[in-house]
């Protein structure tokens, strides 16, 4: 496994939000690592080679202090437990973490996954192509609805989703807004998240892990 | 906020898996809750009440030591940090830890919040009612898929998803099941899961957390 213990190496591709998250982590910890390109639209997911690291045939993987790890939060919650150089992505005090983990949820189980490239090609398989746009904007609109909520009455929220200090909550929502963008979600409805985001987007480490800033970005 | 500091309330549905997942880590570190069941199927989630709790119009939500949690993975993270009586639920090693939160994302972001109520209410209502166990059936199987091989091929798993020790991937994987065959998805196709699951349903507090033990069960 020596091949292994080397520089990290991050599967992602550029308009993956999960990988999106986790490129924003690694650049908060000041992490260096490989960037591999895996494109979803030609299913190189699906290769052999990159079932064998994940068999659930997804990005982002990170292979790092010589081990494979896969999902996009659980990457998040492993970084933030074994480096400490950069920021700390959780507080410390256990309601604030939870409060910070809850906003993580609403966007990564109840909003993404039920809009990302595999479902959409579901509903196009299944119902036809003119629903995917229609689909996506729905589960979108849907799910950012109680996030505005929860960050406008919420005592914790400040100039970040929790507080002012950068937490994984922040590493979800910003792909989550480019998301919307592109499904043509009108943002106006979600004034403090828009407001949030756009304090995000003027961080170094943010943009540098934009997908427009990624080796695969394709120019549209 | 006295009225927070007693006893904690789960406000729970007996079929949620989220709630179900809660319940299991409850009885796991011995906390005494008061049970509040919430009628998903007559809306009762979306009442001005519950809404207040929580904007998602969702449950579980778990009211304890003053506050108020939403989110299943969030109040599961928040009892293994708070809670030393009882069982562990996650491993110390940062990498078995991350072998564990790949399991609970692979069903609590991958999979469950595919099929659950909400989406299938969508499906029937831009689709047709016809759609929906097909959708529910498909979903669970392409989810389950990744987990019977991470399983199968994982040096980690034992008598349960990660090792011997029940984690939070276990408390998962059960309610996962338990719908797996609700919507006759043919378990024979993973054979790991159904003898992890099986394993897994021997344990008091498993069986204790299911869904026809609650008080608002309903006879089939």
């Amino acid at each position: 496994m020596s091949d292994l213990a080397e520089r990290p190496v991050l599967y992602s591709y550029w308009r993956s939000s999960a990988s999106w998250r986790v490129r924003i982590a690694m650049n908060l910890k000041k992490i260096q690592f490989e960037y591999k390109a895996v494109n979803l639209l030609k299913g190189e997911q699906k290769s052999e080679e990159h079932t064998k690291l994940n068999p659930s045939s997804a990005i982002p993987v990170l292979v790092i202090d010589g081990n494979v790890l896969c999902q996009s939060i659980s990457i998040l919650e492993y970084l933030e437990e074994t480096r400490s150089e950069g920021n700390h992505l959780l507080p410390k005090d256990p309601y604030q973490r939870s409060v910070v983990r809850n906003i993580v949820q609403m966007i990564a189980s109840d909003t993404s996954p039920i809009q990302n490239l595999r479902v959409l090609n579901k509903v196009s398989n299944d119902f036809g192509e003119q629903h995917k746009l229609k689909w996506a904007k729905d589960v979108i609109e849907a799910g950012l609805k109680p996030v505005e909520q929860v960050l406008r009455t919420s005592s914790s929220s400040g100039q970040y989703c929790v507080g002012d200090q950068v937490s994984l909550a922040d590493l979800c929502l910003v792909p989550q807004v480019y998301n919307a963008k592109r499904f043509n979600v009108d943002m106006e409805q979600f004034p403090k998240i828009k407001e949030i985001n756009d304090n995000l987007m003027k961080i170094k480490e943010f943009i540098e892990a934009h997908p427009d800033n990624q080796p695969d970005a394709v120019s549209q």
